[in-house]
Order: C-alpha cells, then sequence, then structure tokens
C-alpha cells in the first residue's frame, strides 16, 4: 500500500517534471517551441489522413499525399494532390474542417503568443501590438522586461477572444450562404454540411470546396461569389484589425495605424488588382473576357479578392493571358494582413517598403501615414520579411523548374501560391507530380505560413546585446 | 561700326545669359538637369544611326531600330534589334565605340556629380563618398551646406581621373587581347580594332561584338574568355572601388567598408553563381553540360561574370534550363558595383538588405559588418531602390508579357537584361518584334541606367523639411 502510494506519487512527480520542461523550453526557446508545436500538429494530421478510415475507398493513401493534404488543410493553404471532393470518408471530411479552424486560430494564437514572448529577446517590439491589441493586460503595462517568465497559461485569455471571434463571423456567413444553397434544391441538412463548408474555408481563407462541381453552380451568381468575397476579405484583415473595428467602427478617428494602413492597402490592393484583371483579360475567351460588362467585373473583382489569399478559383487559370497570371503572383506574394489567416509577407509590410521610398524620394527624415510617424527599425523587420519570402520563393522555384521541367509561368504560379498559403493553381500540383514536388511544396506550405521572422529567431543562437558601438561608416548603395 | 560692336555685345550677352539659364537651372533642378542632358545624348544617338551615313547598306535605319540601338550603345546594355556587326557602316561602328565610352564615362561622371548636388536637397550624404574617394576636395570638408552654389565647372577634375583610368584599363586590355587574336590569323589593323572594340565591350559591360561571329572562335579558349571576364568583372566594381585599390591595393585594412562590400559581394556572386550553374546545367547537351568537366567550369564561371552586366553570351541561352534563366535573371537583376558601368540595383544594395535582416534575426540594434556600423537611413535608400527595380521590373514585364504573348521565361529574362543594363537576351528582342516592344524595352534600358533614386528625385518636387514632428505609432509587419 505505501509502496503503491509512493509510485503514484513518483508518477505525479515525474509529470510534473515534464511538463516543467516543456515550460521552461517554451520560455527560453519560445520561437524553437511554436516550430515544434505547429510541425507537430501537420505531421499528427498527416498521419491521420494516411489512415484507411479517412479515404472513401476504405484504402490508406500514400503518405507524401497525406502529408500535402495535411500541410494544405493546417496551414489553409487550398492546393491538392487528389480531390478533396472525393477522396476523402466523413472521418477525412471532419479532418479538413478540424484541420482549418486548428490551423488558422492554433497559427494566430502561436503568433500571437510568439509575439509576446519573442519579442523580448528579438528587440521586436512592435509585434506585441498584437497582444496589447488582445487586451492581455500584463502586455499593456509596456515592453515585458528581460527577467519576467512567460508561462503557456498566459495564451488562455488570447485564445478564448480569438475563437469567439473566428466562430460568430462563420456564423453570420453560414446565415448568409444556407438560403443560396438550398435555392439550388440541395436537400436542409446537405445544405448546411456545405454553407458550413463554404463559410469555414472562405474566413479561413483556405479555399478547398465541399462538393466535386466546386462554384460551378455559382459561376456567375453575385450573391454567392459576393458572400464568399466578403468572408475572404474580412478573413484576411486579421485579428488586431477586428478587435479594433468591434470598438470603434463607427469612429475612424479612434483607429490604429496597423488598421488604417490594413484596410487602405487591402482595399485599395482589392480595387487597382479587379482594375488591371478587367483590362488584361479584356477579349480572352478562354476565361471571361467575352462574357458581358457586369460579369467581367464581377469576375475581375473575385479574382482579386482570392489573390489575398482565398484560393478560390472559377476558371482554369492557366487559361488566363500570362499578364494576369505574373500580377496574380505579386497579388498572392503580398497576400493579407498580419496576424490573420492569409498569408503572404503581408499588407503591412509592403506599405512600409513604399512609405520608405516616399520618405526617401520626398527627402523626409522619417517614414510618416495618416499624420503618424513611424519608427525606422520597423523597416528592418519589413526588409527581413519581404527579403525571406523572395528567397524562399527563388530557390524553391529554381528547385521546381529543375524537377518537372514545366513552364516558368506555371511553376512560379504554384510556389507563390504554397508560399503564401493561397492556394490558387496553375495546374502543376497533381497526384501523379515528383515525390519530390510534394515535398518540396509542402515546406514551402508550412515555411510560409510559419513565417520568416519566427523561423529565423528560431534558427538564430542566443546573442548577448553588445556593450560597445562600433565605428559607423556608409557604403554606396544604388 | 558702333552698331556692330553693340551687336556682337548683345550677341555675347545672350548666350552669357543662355548659359547662366542652364546653370541656373542646373543648380536648382540638378536631377532634372542630369537626365534632360542624358535623355538628349541618346537622342542624339538615335538621329545619327537613323542616317543612311549609319547603316553598310546606305539606306536609312527605321527610327525605332536606330533609337532601340542608341539607348542599348548609350546604356551600354548590349541588346540589338539589328546584327550589329554588318548593319552598321564604319561611320556605324564608330559612334557604337564613341557611344558606349560617352554612355559609360558620362553616367558615371553624371551620377559622382549628382551625388554632389542632390546630396544636399536629399539627405542621400551616402553618395558623397564617390565623390569624396575621386578626390575633389571641396567636399572632402564635409557635407555641402545647403546655401552652397553648385556650378557646373565642378565635374572638370572628376572627369579628368575617369577618363584616365577608364583608358588605362582598356589599354591594358587591348594588350591582352590583340596577341590572341593575331594568332586566328587576323591581320594587324583589322586585329587592333577589334581587340579595341572587345576591350571598350568588355570594360564598359556592353557586349557587343565586332565580327558577325562573335565569341564563337573563342568560345573554348581559356585565354580569350578570362581576359574577357577579368575586363567585365573589374569594370562592374566601379570608380569609388578603383581610386581606393590604386592607393591602398596591398593594405587591405585602408580599404573602406564600400570597397570591402563589393569585393565582397561581387566575388561571393561569381563563384556561388558559377557553382549553381555548373549544377543546373549538369548533363544538359544543348548548353555545356556534356563538356569535360574543366570545360563545364569555365563556361559555367564565364556565364557567372557575364551577369554582373558584361552581356558577352557563348550559348543560345533559351537552351539553357529554365533553371538556370531564373538563376541568371536574379544574378542580372543584382547587378554590378555602385557608379560602375554595370546596372541592377547594385551589390552593396542586396549586401544592404541582408545585413538588415541578419541584424534584425540576431536581435542587434545596428546593421554591422567587417567591424564598422552602418547607419540605418542607408537601409531606406536600399529599400527605395530595390523598390524601384522590381516596381520596373513587373510593369514593363506584365505590359510585354501581353503585347509579346512569348513565354514568361523569355520575357522576363529580356526585361531584367534591359534594366540591369546586361545584354544578355533570350531571343525576344528582333528586328520584327512589335514597335510597341522596342519602346518599352528602349525605355526600360533608359530607366535602368539612369537609375531610381535620380529619377524619384527628379519628379518629386521640392520639399520644405518638416518644423514639428509628428506623433510615433507602430503598424504590425509580417
Ligand atoms: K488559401
Ligand atoms: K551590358
Amino acid at each position: 500500500m505505501a509502496a503503491k502510494l509512493r509510485s503514484r506519487n513518483h508518477e505525479v512527480a515525474v509529470d510534473a517534471s515534464v511538463f516543467d520542461r516543456i515550460n521552461s523550453f517554451a520560455a527560453r526557446y519560445p520561437a524553437r517551441f511554436a516550430i515544434v508545436v505547429f510541425a507537430a500538429i501537420n505531421l499528427v494530421f498527416a498521419v491521420l489522413f494516411a489512415t484507411p478510415w479517412a479515404a472513401a475507398d476504405g484504402q490508406a493513401t500514400p503518405f507524401w499525399d497525406a502529408l500535402f493534404t495535411a500541410v494544405s488543410v493546417v496551414c489553409v493553404t487550398g492546393l491538392s494532390v487528389v480531390d478533396m471532393a472525393t477522396h476523402w470518408s466523413s472521418f477525412g471530411d471532419a479532418l479538413t474542417l478540424v484541420g482549418v479552424e486548428v490551423g488558422s486560430v492554433g497559427v494566430l494564437t502561436l503568433t500571437s503568443f510568439l509575439g509576446m514572448v519573442v519579442a523580448r529577446r528579438l528587440g521586436l517590439r512592435q509585434r506585441l501590438m498584437a497582444a496589447s491589441e488582445t487586451n492581455v493586460s500584463r502586455v499593456r503595462g509596456g515592453v515585458v522586461s528581460e527577467s519576467q517568465a512567460i508561462r503557456l497559461g498566459d495564451i488562455g485569455q488570447l485564445l478564448r477572444l480569438v475563437i469567439i471571434s473566428v466562430l460568430t463571423f462563420e456564423f453570420a456567413l453560414v446565415l448568409l450562404l444556407l438560403p443560396r444553397i438550398l435555392l439550388e434544391g440541395v436537400p436542409f441538412l446537405e445544405a448546411l454540411y456545405q454553407a458550413t463548408y463554404w463559410s469555414f474555408m472562405s474566413f479561413t481563407n483556405s479555399g478547398f470546396s465541399p462538393t466535386v462541381d466546386g462554384l460551378a453552380p455559382y459561376a456567375t451568381d453575385p450573391w454567392m461569389l459576393s458572400v464568399l468575397m466578403l468572408g475572404v476579405f474580412v478573413g484576411s484583415l486579421g485579428f488586431p484589425v477586428y478587435f479594433v473595428l468591434l470598438r470603434n467602427l463607427g469612429n475612424p478617428r479612434h483607429w490604429s495605424l496597423h488598421v488604417k494602413l490594413t484596410i487602405t492597402g487591402a482595399t485599395g490592393l482589392f480595387v487597382l488588382g479587379a482594375l488591371v484583371y478587367f483590362l488584361l483579360e479584356l477579349g480572352n475567351s478562354e476565361s471571361w473576357g467575352t462574357l458581358d460588362p457586369g460579369q467581367q467585373v464581377l469576375q475581375a473583382l473575385f479574382m482579386s479578392t482570392m489573390t489575398r489569399s482565398g484560393g478560390f478559383a472559377l476558371h482554369d487559370l492557366s487559361n488566363l493571358n500570362q499578364s494576369s497570371m505574373l500580377i496574380t503572383d505579386m497579388l498572392m506574394f503580398i497576400g493579407g494582413g498580419s496576424a490573420s489567416t492569409a498569408g503572404g509577407i503581408k499588407v503591412t509590410t509592403l506599405a512600409i517598403l513604399f512609405l520608405a521610398a516616399i520618405a526617401e524620394a520626398r527627402g523626409r527624415r522619417d517614414m510618416e501615414a495618416f499624420g503618424k510617424r513611424i519608427p525606422p527599425d520597423i523597416l528592418r523587420l519589413a526588409v527581413s520579411v519581404t527579403l525571406w519570402g523572395a528567397t524562399i520563393v527563388a530557390v524553391m522555384t529554381t528547385l521546381l523548374l529543375h524537377i518537372t521541367k514545366e513552364p516558368l509561368s506555371l511553376v512560379l504560379f504554384e510556389v507563390i501560391s504554397a508560399f503564401a498559403t493561397c492556394g490558387l493553381s496553375s495546374g502543376v500540383t497533381s497526384q501523379d507530380m515528383p515525390t519530390a514536388a510534394k515535398a518540396l511544396l509542402s515546406l514551402t506550405m508550412l515555411i510560409g505560413r510559419i513565417g520568416g521572422v519566427t523561423l529565423a529567431a528560431a534558427l538564430a543562437s542566443r546573442q548577448r546585446p553588445r556593450l560597445f558601438s562600433r565605428p559607423e561608416e556608409r557604403p554606396l548603395v544604388g
């Protein structure tokens, strides 16, 4: 009896010790910890997708296809090597729905969490804004001090806020979608499933379709397309934006600079992108260029929205003009808002780069926007993020070009789509592409979702701050 | 008699007044003045190339072909819509040789001159280093003060130094090339002409060929290719580097940060580029991938050097693997050294971007290199240059894709080659390409050579410095 008691105490002690060690690792190496957790989630889903229960035919799915699917789901990308509507069983479909929610909510929380803990080590103090705007009071007080211990429990409140807002938005989208799907004569329960699926896929910017036909029945339907555009656009703005808007929707003077930059940038890209698509596709009978003018506008608007990183497609994108595909490459690379379900280098990152160029051309000392001055160290972070993205895209495109021998136009499109977790496909992704190509694209999706700064932080060894300053010297550039 | 005298005095007065007004315009709007002068030089050469005397067949060359040639020559690009070796008369050949010298020396001087005068208005103080390193004593004293008038006469000393060093390098190259060409059995005077032509074309990074065969007779010749590589590589380093090296060649501790960054960057790109070309082309029988190993190394090294912006080609570049072409795109976009005959965004610009990313990842406050601290405002200039380049390339590629309907791989290659005044061709440039395409590529070469910062400075209206500081706010990025 005494021995048994001692043994139970011992077990509890071991458990506590394991938990302590995880906690200690998370506190010491938060970026590495986040990446390990996120990679583990992807791997668990890969194993589940590979099981015979997940497939409609009861056969085990080949590992690389299961992994590709898992990464595409958890990273809310939307590229697929199998037909998502037919290949999976109900269990597989459930995995997909749970996966995109875990992926989007999980990553957002992880990002904000990392914002808190990584900031003090990296000096990325601006990342704290995400946390402060989600009302985590301990962060409100200012920058977390070096000695302050951060524990896993801190993310609880943040997570709750994120989940509530996600579910609210998604429920609203279901209400908007359901009547339209019922109108098609779909039975109620099936319609509810489809509406839920479309709602999740649009708000999380995932881009998978619940049915074999996909969006074909609604290809020219203004209501359905508008609701999906709304879901994708709002989903791509990001949580820091919602929280400010929910409190101050009618009071733009209280909007933060981040909110103004994100909304202006996203709206600008939406309108400009649509205009360019409209002009470039005029007269192209392979896409929408010969439909009536109203439809041309609708299709151009839809296409522009989906590059944010929605990933729904109404057309075989390789039928677009190559010029339109290049425009898509650029729009996808930019992506959506910070701390959102969208990918890419983010709208504000691009805005900062342009604000820097404008300040330089005007000979101003400071970057300025909306009557506010932007501190110069943010430019350095924006450069890091962009350079990291460009490097990943360049390396992966070079390798995939070499492996697949497909045209640059298609390969570049697919790589950027994967990197920016957009999910629009030029057709390069397929079940019979080489395994190495599947592995590389999976890796691109994963890296793109984790984000360059987080990864670089994880890889960089701990550095002591310099206590001396080196002599200054100015090289020439340009 | 009195009337005649008054008339002469009047003429002198008018002349002085015109000169004064030009001088005043140059002092008030130095960037606009420089662009007007440079554009005028291009136009003069276009008119001369269009005359019947310039063509071998005594016929007037169509204007757009003459303009394309003039811009390609004066911007030391090397793309051509006519066969440069056969289309032109001796007068036309002379125009080409004079054009590349005027273009390279002229632009360099103009750049340095602008460095002096634009700096005080733009706060681009680092540009002054170019001037200070060429020993213009008035700049030595420090940043030119706002009230100090700048006159055209100041560029005299600078111009003399540049011309002397260019001619010395080019004479040395002629001496190295001449024996090899004589060995081919070419008569002495013709060999001297060819050696001079190759020398000018390699050192100015122009890339035209004096003969119909071009480099075909020397396609595997280590001596000839090595000399051309040397010419292109040294030419691409830039004048600020020469002047420091000439005084302190054996004393690297006295090299400036600019010299160290340029030499390290250029050497790194040369070696890394060659390695990647070697690996990607292994086994490609359409290029050099099936030659003996020594030749494969030589060809990879040659190809890597020419992307700096030499522009000589030994192969039909569309026969390279698409992956190699993408690598070429990137290397060309980077280009050579600042204030050199090479184009692109420049090696130091890329270095600054990477140093910023490294500092960010390590959590350092300052960008550092070779034991020196780099002031953060240089990052803003590097971002401006890069963003400008990327925008030009993106817009021009989109337009050319739309006009020519050629594959992205070829069009992107040609546009970057034109922007970076590299002159390697994927085959898109030809006499029968649409006039709009010729005009757009001409514009790309011109804009690429003038440089984004200069152009932006010219376009921006005068700004009064702000006397107040706006409140600071930090948006999220990445
Ligand atoms: K997506
Ligand atoms: K060139």
